[in-house]
């Protein structure tokens, strides 16, 4: 399926209460993805999709990135194998967030450490006011350097 | 608790495999926060905090944001009574985004339109190439012209 253009903002009311998708990208053309386990509900990722990543997802029923830091098209799992097939894909009252949820491929894992989740570490305050964090997966899936070094994948 | 700034970025080693909190705010000193039901785990909204919104979420143990449309700091809850009670923070391998599992006071509700979760639309891709939305949600849980009127609360 090719999917056309998204249809441009409309007013307030038709963008919080109407069934047209106009979804808001930011100043640098981005929309934040918030990328569950389809299964568990357990956050894996945040991402950046620009509309044309947003397509490709919807497209190929695949999600598809844009890497701020690399400034280029991701495709999830194109290198790692860990390849997020999206069962569901929902936006929020503004349309500025999208919420994906997602069967993850490879070994399951979806952070590039090697652990299941990118979200493997909770914050602690300490008693003097200082903020560390402890970790809540206890073991990672992968080692990542027997497998594709440090870049995202 | 009073909570000390946050330490400064370190390494790329430091941030993703450390146990020292060092948070991302982007350009315009903000970081977003993932915000999940602690029972559910269903996502209830995306919303946007600046280290003082952090640090005061910490501290009380109640979720404040700073509202990019309104330029102010916004305690959820503060007008609707949907208080959020924080039960946990992560953060993710480059530090750059939140996750929050709370618990909703006031009606339960998070979303300002009426509905349950602010994500109650899912996308629907439809023959013509057109992405239309549909509602996941059955039913409002308030009726939010007879609550508070339009503002996000």
């Amino acid at each position: 399926m090719s999917i056309k253009d998204f249809e441009p903002r409309g007013s307030r009311t038709e963008v919080e209460n109407g069934l047209s998708f106009q979804p808001k990208f930011d100043e640098l053309g981005l929309i934040a993805a918030v990328v569950c386990d389809a299964t568990s509900g357990d956050l894996l990722m945040v991402g950046y999709m620009n509309a044309e990543s947003l397509r490709r997802t919807i497209e190929t029923g695949e999600a598809w990135y844009w890497s701020r830091s690399r400034q280029e098209y991701w495709k999830k799992g194109g290198t790692s194998g860990q390849v997020q097939t999206v069962r569901e894909i929902l936006t929020d009252c503004d349309q500025d967030a999208l919420w994906l949820k997602v069967d993850v491929g490879g070994n399951g894992a979806t952070c590039h450490t090697g652990y299941r989740s990118c979200f493997h570490r909770a914050l602690v305050p300490h008693d003097d006011g200082r903020v560390g964090l402890r970790l809540v997966e206890d073991h990672k899936v992968y080692d990542p350097s027997e497998v594709y070094g440090h870049s995202h994948g």
